[in-house]
């Protein structure tokens, strides 16, 4: 059986969101978000920096949550939640999926780092204020592809699972400007799906 | 046909380097790494942030080096650079091809930003500091992962397109140390190539 390796407030919400969107069965491992779990001997072991979503399949055992989506739909779930090849959809799907950590993800870290990760006396306002600028550029073009689209690319699909997440976390730390009309209601429609709801409740 | 737009010392010369590889026709579309270039309004109109790589193809316009790399082997050189869906080396080759954004190039953009691109009095020693320990540990497991392989999944693959170039990109910030030696043979291996010398040296 699929197992996963799950902290709460972490990119594994991503493959547990995915998990139950697709029904598939699956073990949770939980963890605290705290580095007695992650930075663990055994937690090393199975990411060497002790990070999360880790999943193990059998003799499988992956991360990176990106990967942990191409895994599970290419093996598990052939056919959904991703355009054909042949799909005038499938070179859009892509973009944005990479878009994720491509460009969005980048400044969200660094604002998680200079707001809550590090001590008052070492956070940097100019390091905050770039990212602050970036994250705000990179929404852009995600607010202009949502235009008449409940989802990125129309209906719901993986791409979903990985730029909605970074939107919601976006969104979580204050950083989605009133203006981007498109970009709330996305949210809101993620929000609403009771496997997304699952997945953050957990 | 397939057009590239590319400006040197960027994401760019990984596609630059995959069309070499796959001896793919294609046009290229040679912009400076200069606003005047990428951020003009002509660029804008196929990426919106200005930047490089995006590829053409016929009615399809897409960007994000990932996304691009996974465009061209399905729909231009299937079976090709990528292991089967059933091969045992599927999971590894989606791990390091998401580990290149995901962990190795969050770092490195800090670092180029931090040494290069922000002028002397705007630069943090500390925000450069936490980079480079990151970036170290984020190269210690692909050193553990090339123990006895010459590439990362053993043959050459679209894998080291993605992260051996942000490997050669890391080498040539000067932030390889001398102990990983897998590494310091795997960046020679990947400049021995007479696909990657073409695509660094346009």
């Amino acid at each position: 059986m699929l197992k996963l390796h799950f902290a709460p407030n972490s990119r594994a919400g991503r493959i547990l969101w995915l998990l139950e969107e697709l029904q598939l069965e699956y073990e949770l491992n939980e963890m605290k978000f705290h580095p007695s779990d992650l930075k663990s001997d055994q937690h090393r072991e199975r990411h060497p920096l002790g990070r999360v979503p880790v999943l193990e399949d059998g003799d499988v055992s992956i991360y990176e949550s990106g990967a942990i989506v191409e895994y599970i739909l290419s093996r598990h779930a052939p056919g959904k939640l991703k355009p054909e090849i042949s799909s005038n959809l499938f070179p859009s799907y892509l973009q944005w999926f990479h878009y994720c950590e491509g460009m969005v993800m980048p400044p969200i870290n660094i604002i998680v780092v200079q707001t809550i990760l590090l001590p008052k006396e070492r956070q940097n306002a100019e390091a905050l204020g770039q990212a602050e600028r970036l994250l705000s550029k990179t929404l852009a073009p995600i607010e202009k592809q949502l235009n008449n689209k409940e989802y990125i690319i129309g209906d719901f699909s993986a791409v979903d699972i990985m730029l909605g997440h970074a939107c919601f976390m976006a969104n979580r730390l204050g950083r989605v400007e009133e203006s981007m009309n498109n970009l709330r209601n996305y949210i809101k429609n993620i929000e609403s799906r009771s496997a997304f709801k699952k997945a953050i409740n957990t």
